[in-house]
């Protein structure tokens, strides 16, 4: 997390001017993102200040691709969804492009990233979730899943002779991952999902969810498969160890509340949960392997993500309550 | 420039709650500075919300020091300058301890650091810089200049055998370390002073001086060595190969404005400029043979400031302009 590019005042205020938002007053770069530089703007327009963030996108986002993403958020807040909407310039364009590179002003939310969530703020976070399936129902566009199932076994399988290298377990998790993409479901209802909805990426005051961010892994999906990968990353403790039921249950009651689960949904729910595994074991493995243990950036654990997936193929449909068993 | 622990919400929420700010409703770690990490959080009482910087102390500052730092704030907003005051907590402290290290809430300021400053911004900037001089006359505390001449002098010898490792040039600094030593003057008028006002630590409102920041070099000293320090950083291009005449012209016009310099002062002014460069010359010198060239932390070359030195000298008391010239 930091701020890749320095970016004089100067050339800030250049680019603000591009927009009606009055004139900047204040510019921090935020240790946020990891494929962008991001700077907390604030702006004064007669006796009113206005705060955004400015993105600036390095890397991994194809900038073809950018339109996709700043509409999206567009879209979804018109019809009211917690997301940032985008700021226009005064031609209408939602990103500019400085220095060769894409930048686009947002909007800026209030609210803080819960580090040990409750079940009262997953149950807020399910439900959140579901408008924006909702929302996007008639959002024009669909990008597809870079990083599905098959995907996630082409990199385990590409990292093969190395997975014992990082624990002598992840030599297991080739298997498993075949049995993933052999049993996909195909035929589960789609929406644009966020598909890495960490605790990180919800913004929070209180119980109110008040931003869902960072949505450049969006794409066309499987409803459930979203609700499956924010499971996964909102009820364990951060070593995967543990699954805490509680938060789980709340999650997808709050979920339910505004989009009820389908049957095959439901019954789909243990295997979407083991491919979200599989997706992060798959990324995190690939960085491991690509960055040398005395880098000085942080490497993710693919484990915390094995871990996880044990339990779920331990626990089938009880690892989501006693509703599940049942049905 | 990072923020080098993670604090989660939970912590931070519990922090603020010390202080008698409302309720945190947001957080974002800040890349600036290279001692501490930073936060740029806002607090909601009632219909107001308030920001500030959150500081924690990671290295180089010694606990012991932090009320002369803190309590230099205080006594320079009190005083009617452009620096942050510190927030005290509910029974009236400036700083707290978390997870074992120093944490102080700060007044956020507005204002963004020119990257390439004018005249008009260093006149400014030299007036603010004349005005804590003064404020600073009957505050209560001193603390030793840890950076002096002498020992940048020494710094440079325990690094001799490497100086030309950086550059051939490097071999004259240590010679021309013992010069500036030898006649350094002892006998003008001090104050506390910043000896660290790079443009990176003044925030900005067009020509307006909003802010004086990172106070955390500020020591007893010689006022016109102060000026000479923002000299230095203020006059040249970033590697130190043009003095820019008009933008140290202006800085010193703006400090005369509010503090007129005595003649030894005057006199003083070219070695001044030189120990000045002699600082940042041996403090980056040590950095940089300490640090690998393929360390991911940007390192400063000292020769940018040996540059600067040899302008100085050559140059003499044509440096400071016409005025100076004829004293």
């Amino acid at each position: 997390m930091a701020v890749y590019t320095h970016l004089g005042t100067e050339a800030l205020a250049e680019l603000i001017a591009y927009y009606d938002v009055g004139r900047l007053i204040s510019a921090k770069g935020i240790a946020e993102g990891v494929s962008n530089s991001n700077w907390l703007i604030e702006t004064r327009k007669g006796d009113a200040t206005s705060r955004f963030i400015l993105t600036m996108y390095e890397r991994r986002i194809d900038i073809a691709e950018l339109p996709f993403f700043l509409n999206l958020l567009d879209h979804l807040a018109a019809k009211g969804c917690a997301v940032p909407g985008t700021i226009h310039d005064r031609v209408g364009a939602s990103w500019r492009e400085i220095d060769g590179k894409a930048v686009a002003l947002i909007e800026f939310l209030p609210g803080v990233s819960p580090s040990n969530p409750t079940a009262s703020q997953a149950h807020a976070v399910g439900s959140a979730l579901a408008r924006v399936h909702l929302a996007s129902a008639d959002f024009p566009s669909s990008r597809m899943n870079a990083l599905g199932p098959a995907q996630g076994r082409d990199t385990l399988e590409a990292c093969k002779s190395s997975l014992q290298t990082i624990d002598s377990q992840m030599r297991r998790a080739l298997e498993m991952a075949r049995t993933v993409v052999d049993r996909w479901p195909t035929d589960l209802p789609t929406a644009i999902i966020h598909s890495d909805l960490f605790p990180d990426n919800v913004l929070m005051l209180d119980d109110t969810v008040s931003g869902l961010i960072d949505f450049y892994f969006a794409c066309t999906g499987a409803m459930a498969y979203d609700l499956a990968v924010t499971h996964a990353a909102w009820s364990f403790d951060k070593r995967g160890e543990r699954l805490n039921h509680e938060i789980g249950s709340a999650l997808i009651a709050g979920y339910e509340k505004v989009r009820p689960l389908t049957n095959s949904e439901r019954e789909a729910l243990p295997l979407l949960a083991e491919g979200a595994c599989l997706r992060f074991v798959a990324s995190r493995t690939e960085d491991w392997l690509d960055t040398p243990p005395n880098a000085q950036v942080e490497r993710k654990d693919p484990m915390d993500f094995l871990r996880r997936w044990q339990i779920y193929r331990r626990e089938g449909a009880r690892a989501f309550g006693e509703a599940f068993t049942g049905s």
